[in-house]
């Protein structure tokens, strides 16, 4: 999960389509795309996840499903990432098998201490700092929660919320390894090119804090 | 499918929990319950689908989920009702497997012939008449809608939208064999009393047409 991970929100895309969108991101640099709808019927939801997953192919880029285990299912996802308020953890690792990715959003300390105990692939440190995108939260968790988690986690951390080119250098020194956005590359105007700086910022952060800790 | 089948609608049942609504209507006859949660998040609905599934248990009713696959898997329920904006079909048997209760929403003639060649347990004829409490249909299929798709489907027959005591003897008698009702009970005053009215007539009817058919 080290990397730039691309959180959806067509509603964020304007006049562009999430398809071209997510396409730019993935030339950008892109590493994981997490195909996020709160809104859309089951139905048009498993298409946009087809259309998304042939799009990521070419690019080995895994495909993660924002709650929904059962699209997840359907098209055959590479994994689920759930929120607090989303499936239990154990219920989406029996149905999705031992090889998916299952990323867990954590928005306190015990959802820290209890995701220690899950075999999660990452925690979801949400939010960072606060976002219009995503209101349903308490709290940010602030560069200094990314420390803190990055201390007692045995887990890989993806920050999300509010993260941009510039604050995302202090995310992956704090201790992220993959660095989320939503607005950051859906509402840019030119997706491609605010992957490309995002990507580029992400590799040098990581690549200076492991030259740092050695 | 045959007789009384409640519709859950948390909205519709004012100040009384829902568990006590479904509880009330499974002592009146009831004879299967479908959890419908259009705005409830993953979690919480789990939470609800178990309890509810804990009161159906000692009634030998079964607990069909509305759309969400993933919540059916989660607790294990007998089944899932689809609309045609929800999963697809082919992909609800391949989760849920060959014993579970899957029915199909039909709104125009074209989901009928399509549903014929599906092993569904039964289509949902959807609206019968218009009914405020779902929206989003196109038109309604009238008694001569339930006529029309009982001569040509080799499927069970559950009717639903705008029916109750004064209309499902009609309803019967024009071909349906499962009365889905969802205000009619919910809404009702004494819901225990309205199922028990409902459940009387359905029988009586379901009686008179077999009885007629010989």
């Amino acid at each position: 999960m080290n990397g730039l991970y691309l959180v959806t929100d067509r509603n964020c895309c304007g006049p562009r389509l999430l398809d071209r969108v997510v396409l730019e991101a993935l030339k950008g640099g892109c590493m994981c795309v997490q195909l996020r709808e709160k809104n859309l019927p089951t139905r048009p939801f498993i298409e946009e996840a087809q259309r998304i997953k042939a799009i990521l192919a070419p690019f080995r880029v895994p495909l993660i499903i924002n709650d929904r285990l059962d699209v997840a299912l359907a098209v055959g996802a590479d994994g689920l990432h759930i929120g607090q308020d989303d499936m239990p953890y154990t219920e989406a690792r029996k149905w999705l098998g031992p090889e998916a990715i299952i990323g867990l959003s954590v928005e306190k300390w015990a959802d820290v201490e209890q995701a220690q105990d899950l075999d999660v692939d990452y925690l979801g440190v949400s939010p960072v700092f606060q976002t219009p995108t995503k209101t349903d939260t308490t709290g940010a968790w602030g560069l200094d929660g990314i420390k803190k988690i990055r201390s007692f986690s045995r887990h890989p951390l993806v920050a999300i919320g509010g993260l941009n080119a510039g604050n995302v250098k202090d995310a992956v020194m704090a201790g992220a390894d993959g660095i989320a956005v939503v607005s950051a590359i859906c509402a840019a105007s030119d997706p491609y090119q605010a992957a490309c700086e995002l990507d580029s910022i992400i590799r040098d952060a990581l690549k200076n804090r492991n030259t740092l800790s050695q």
